[in-house]
């Protein structure tokens, strides 16, 4: 869970969670280019060897009276060649450490971050929130135009998923009281493991600090053996299955102190990321801001149920605030302290998860990352969907339908399909209840983020509100005529049971009664044939030995009419600020200006979610120009196309570069009283049109019911103002 | 504060507001009504005595040696007319109290609501948070049709004032640091009056137990005199206005306890509304959950403004969840610890509010109740929203634009515009900051509920962090000219004000410099013609003597090219839940079925906010109608129109029933293949339409582009299935 990079998928499952940086560097140990890497440090180290053993022979030498220089200067000669040698064996390993490593990749990964995320915060897509006041980390506002493109990307979510499929949506509070989140482990597991400054009381997270120390260690000491190194990879591979103690020691073997003071840390001990609260003014209703959304779902899923017709299979969904109290937030808008989370909860019998509009899906091919290709240290692979269900790689049609449908939603977003892959949990990673477990993940400047996760959980978050509120959480089927069912029956004897164990009669009883089918049909047959058999019970934490007397084993036949269970539960869980994160990055680019050296920034959004669908400008600054824009504008509200009038004087160049660089894909530019430019973002063609067409031909294009090149053919191409580019 | 309804608009004011709850009883007090009541009261106050002094006589006639049955029979005749006119005269008071409290009108009242809150509950509107858990007051879920209400409502807000205005949204997080809070005042303002149930510990809004006794004593105890009904009505009336102090003070005079207890009660103290929490694990950055989200627009203005292109006037706006801890939650979802608040921040010169598109809502005429009419004890009358600007009745033409536009949005939402009037608030209900609020409210079963407050706030929030952050948070007007400028120059002679004023110099000093100009010139008039003057320094607390020598004061020109200045905001801020719920209680009624002797419920939700917009219905349960049924549900998802398919055996009539509670507008019947019905909800009229045509039919309606009435021309009307109707 440390690595959890998305909040819903994981939390719940309370077993950590890898994301690919982790696998990357597990893969990489076992990959030719480690051997290499290994093989440098080696040569590194006998040829320094040897530098060393030269440089103490020509100290030797100098030493020694009566040496001639002639036999020095040949030493000394040596020496320098070796040391030429030596130097180009570091540069090699440095090299070769920078590759599998990525350093160079990384440094123009990281510039190319900055470049996105200067801009992005430069139009105020999203700002450090209470920025007059220094700010918090892991909080962000988002700016008009990043609120308008979330804006867009919810309410795609909601065609796309709710309304596509009649899904019931809710929306319930942030405020949540203990016993729901107690229910569902919260309270107890939802923790990272934490150490503390000892003197100025500054918190980090353990794993982060001891990542950090194998990373630079990794990179900048060239001094490290192979053996040394080995072991650090291998520390970075079980950072997320290391316990505190485990966690704690090798901080202290590696004498790890706090970054900026360099005092002693506290051992690891777990820290709870909910924002806890109190409910009430009486201060006795303990309450936390819900970390994901999908509890308020589950709690009601019998009302739901019911809503539904009490018929199976139904989805639930919810868009809503989730709040984790990260230690120490790092990574932009990749990890914060709050976050919008849309989730989906599909209802489904765990008998039959076939879906009925698979066959939708079932063709697309896309980059999938099974768990064998992950074992095996290879790459993902376009896989079929349908192959991928029909070959048991994903484990069943509704988890293959939203895998599905999650790529569809994502792409059309303007996610680039060779960065988006669908990776499986190893097993490992998943809940021991889960089924099946896909993320989707998207790469980018950080690497390959979890920005969707997709889950068969089966029946383990109703199970555990059953039981804790006492209200059956479960579906009916009812059989059109009463089917004969075969009932597994033990009847341990209270009494024999008694006599021979005494104080420890309930466990034993306890014991028996919880045997699952398999059990009890070996127990009867091993007392038919032996008379007795020796039986373990977990709670005695030994073996007792149970005769033919003491329980009675048999299968009985009962007619039932309906069949009463707990719904599996396939969940879609979606970090809506990841996607639109990674969308950014996906969407940038930078175009040589005409007029300056410089790069011009540019956000190629698809209309669908571009923040504003058009500019409207005045071509120079004369009133029958700004009459003419203001028309445009109101027929353009009218036609619910959003859009900004740029009536300063800058050049037209100029008022093009700030409007690519917001993304907004269509301009107009008022350049005569009867007809228009309109100019399209990426490719800067432009068509001359009426200005009473102008607003329905904006409209056509934004909502997507033409593209550009559909209507470029309709309306004659402007090329006169293509000079006015910068 | 205490009846502080809507969040936003009033918490920051820290002034009490009045729902008009209170004003109703205190204008009801000088009404004649009132009168009547007074004198009924005497009225019985006098039957009364004479009814104890004739059976006082009746006993001692019984009592005197020798009366006879005769005159004893005649006396007690005469009591029992003395009775039957006391009843009578009681009677009489009961009905006059009732319809002043409306008690009557209160029953019909509270049994309307139970309908509505049955079935609101019953078909998922919304529903208690955490049910299986009990649930927590103060908590509420949207369940399917009610989350879909309110997603529709937010889109329309959005369309409404969003995208008309090109506002600026923002979006920022609910987790706010303490500083934040600290300079908007909220931290240490934020306050409701609390006591506590001395054994027990159970809290209670002071307020609301004293308004409990007195409501009660008022319609129970016709005992009460004339004065005693007068001071519990003058404490109504006072309520909101009342000091710890006054408040504990009447607790204890009559006599209240803790109503479940009887217990004594603690003396009444203030206790902060907001859910605290801490940011990050070292516990020491103390945080709350934001109580409105207006504070997030403040501290941004820097950035938006830049934005905006250093113009103004400019909105910014944000739609988002607030949160109030309340002391004890009543009145089902107007009173929550949860919402959705939906505020806009339009910043303007304070120089200049005029508005530009005020023209456009200039000739809307509705329900306004000015200051004059509450004070006068007169009822909301209907005016020209162009005159009460011209009038002054409006302070200004920017805050007159946006009452008419509320107007516009609420009345588009349903709301019955009869039920519907913008108040003023009373000088005492405003901040002293304040330039002039107005409250939409809407007259549901719980009375006028405040459901948008629009307040010209003036500089005051800017301020306020600007002196916070230490971050200047101003516009700039530029000339286009230098001009000149009289400027007042005040400065105080340190050395002269030290000999005479010591340590109490700085004191006087800051008074000094802290005159506006009125008060500097008549300070300088006096000591040019008397030397000296009085002057009152309040952080001393007391008058000094200032002399000439002490200050200079004097008008200096000066060009200046530019004016900085913080700008006034004028805040409309929409309680979304409160406007959710009295739509559905002006949207809710019933009509009789005609199969059973029962009430069928109806919602007339305008297809804007209806949750579904069409229901699919097969007639009868076969494959042929379902495929059709299935056909027209793929295209209506195609066309973006919501809504279910229905394929439940029950009864058509039945179905119409169902569909009908929800409010759903259109039900689609499939009864052949080639064409379908379309029914509307609440004229139940059909019409026949060819199955291609279904969708954008039905698109048409649902969008708003037509009328039911202008589509009916169109097509045949079907009447056989009206029979259909349950």
């Amino acid at each position: 869970m440390r690595f959890a990079l998305l909040a819903s998928a994981v939390s719940k499952s309370f077993v950590p969670t890898k994301t690919l940086r982790r696998l990357h560097l597990s893969s990489a140990s076992s990959s030719p280019m480690a051997a290499s890497e290994e093989s440098l440090r080696l040569a590194l180290a006998e040829k320094q060897a040897t530098v060393d053993a030269q440089a103490e022979a020509v100290r030797a030498l100098k030493a020694r009276p009566g040496a001639v220089k002639p036999e020095i200067d040949a030493a000394v000669e040596c020496l320098k060649a070796l040391k030429v040698e030596a130097g180009a064996a570091a540069r090699q390993l440095q090299a070769a450490v920078s590759r599998n490593g990525n350093a160079s990749a990384a440094c123009s990964r990281e510039a190319f971050r900055q470049a996105v995320v200067n801009t992005l915060e430069r139009r105020l897509f999203y700002i450090p929130s209470f920025k007059i006041y220094r700010g918090v980390a892991g909080l962000y506002d988002y700016g008009p135009p990043g609120c308008a493109v979330k804006s867009n990307v919810l309410t795609f979510w909601r065609q796309h998923f709710v309304l596509e499929e009649n899904m019931l949506e809710v929306d319930c509070p942030c405020v949540t009281p203990e016993v729901v989140l107690k229910a569902s482990g919260h309270v107890d597991k939802f923790t990272d493991l934490m150490v503390k400054d000892e003197k100025t009381g500054t918190c980090y997270r353990a794993d982060h600090l001891l990542k950090d120390y194998c990373k630079q260690k990794l990179e900048k000491d060239l001094a490290l053996s192979a053996e040394q190194a080995a072991e650090l990879k291998h520390v970075l591979a079980m950072l997320d299955d290391f316990s505190a103690e485990e966690l704690g020691a090798k901080l202290k073997d590696y004498g790890i102190t706090a970054p900026d003071t360099k005092n002693t840390l506290s051992d690891p001990y777990p820290f709870n990321l909910m924002f806890q609260t109190s409910i009430g003014p009486s201060g006795i209703l303990p309450g936390y801001m819900r970390p994901e959304t999908a509890q308020g779902i589950f709690v009601n899923f019998k009302d739901l149920y019911y809503y539904n017709g009490n018929k199976l299979p139904f989805a639930a969904a919810q868009i809503g605030q989730a709040f984790r109290n990260e230690i120490s937030p790092r990574q932009g808008l990749l990890r914060v302290r709050e976050f919008t989370l849309a989730e989906i909860e599909h209802f489904v019998d765990p008998e039959d998860k076939s879906h009925s509009k698979f066959i939708d899906v079932a063709n697309l091919e896309f980059l999938m990352f099974p768990r064998r290709e992950q074992m095996a240290g290879e790459s993902a692979i376009p896989i079929i969907l349908g192959e991928a269900v029909s070959k048991g790689i994903v484990n069943n049609e509704t988890l293959g339908y939203f895998i599905g449908r999650v790529y569809l939603f994502l792409t059309r977003l303007g996610i680039d399909k060779e960065r988006l892959r669908f990776r499986q949990h190893l097993p490992n990673e998943m809940a021991h209840y889960a089924a099946d477990c896909w993320d989707a993940e998207i790469e980018c400047s950080y690497g390959w983020i979890e920005c969707v996760g997709i889950a068969d959980r089966s029946a383990y978050d109703l199970r555990a509100h059953s039981e804790k509120s006492g209200v059956p959480l479960v579906a009916h089927e009812k059989f059109s005529e009463p089917r004969e069912i075969e009932k597994l029956v033990i009847v341990p004897s209270k009494k024999e049971l008694g006599l021979s164990f005494k104080g420890n009669q309930k466990m034993v009883v306890e014991a028996l009664e919880a045997m699952n089918e398999k059990e009890a049909l070996e127990m009867k047959a091993s007392l038919e044939s032996k008379g007795e058999v020796e039986f373990y019970v977990c709670t005695l934490g030994k073996a007792v030995v149970i005769t033919k007397k003491m329980v009675a084993i048999s299968i009985e036949k009962k007619k039932e009419h309906q069949r009463v269970f707990t719904p599996s539960v396939i969940e879609p869980s979606f970090g809506i600020g990841r996607i639109i994160y990674c969308l950014f990055e996906h969407s940038f680019y930078t175009r040589p200006s005409k007029s300056v050296e410089e790069q011009l920034n540019v956000f190629r959004f698809p209309p669908l979610v571009a923040p504003i669908k058009c500019t409207v400008f005045p071509l120079i600054k004369t009133a029958k120009f700004d009459d003419v824009a203001k028309i445009i504008a109101k027929s353009l509200t009218a036609a619910g196309v959003s859009h900004i009038i740029d009536i300063t004087g800058t050049s037209i160049g100029k008022r093009y570069a700030r409007t690519d660089e917001i993304g907004v894909p269509f301009a107009v530019t008022v350049d005569s009283t009867d007809s228009v430019t309109i100019r399209e973002r990426d490719s800067k063609e432009q068509i001359r049109v009426s200005i009473d067409e102008v607003a329905s031909v904006v409209k056509e294009v934004a909502d997507g019911q033409s593209t550009w090149s559909d209507i470029t053919g309709r309306y004659p191409a402007h090329v006169a103002a293509q000079s006015n580019e910068e």
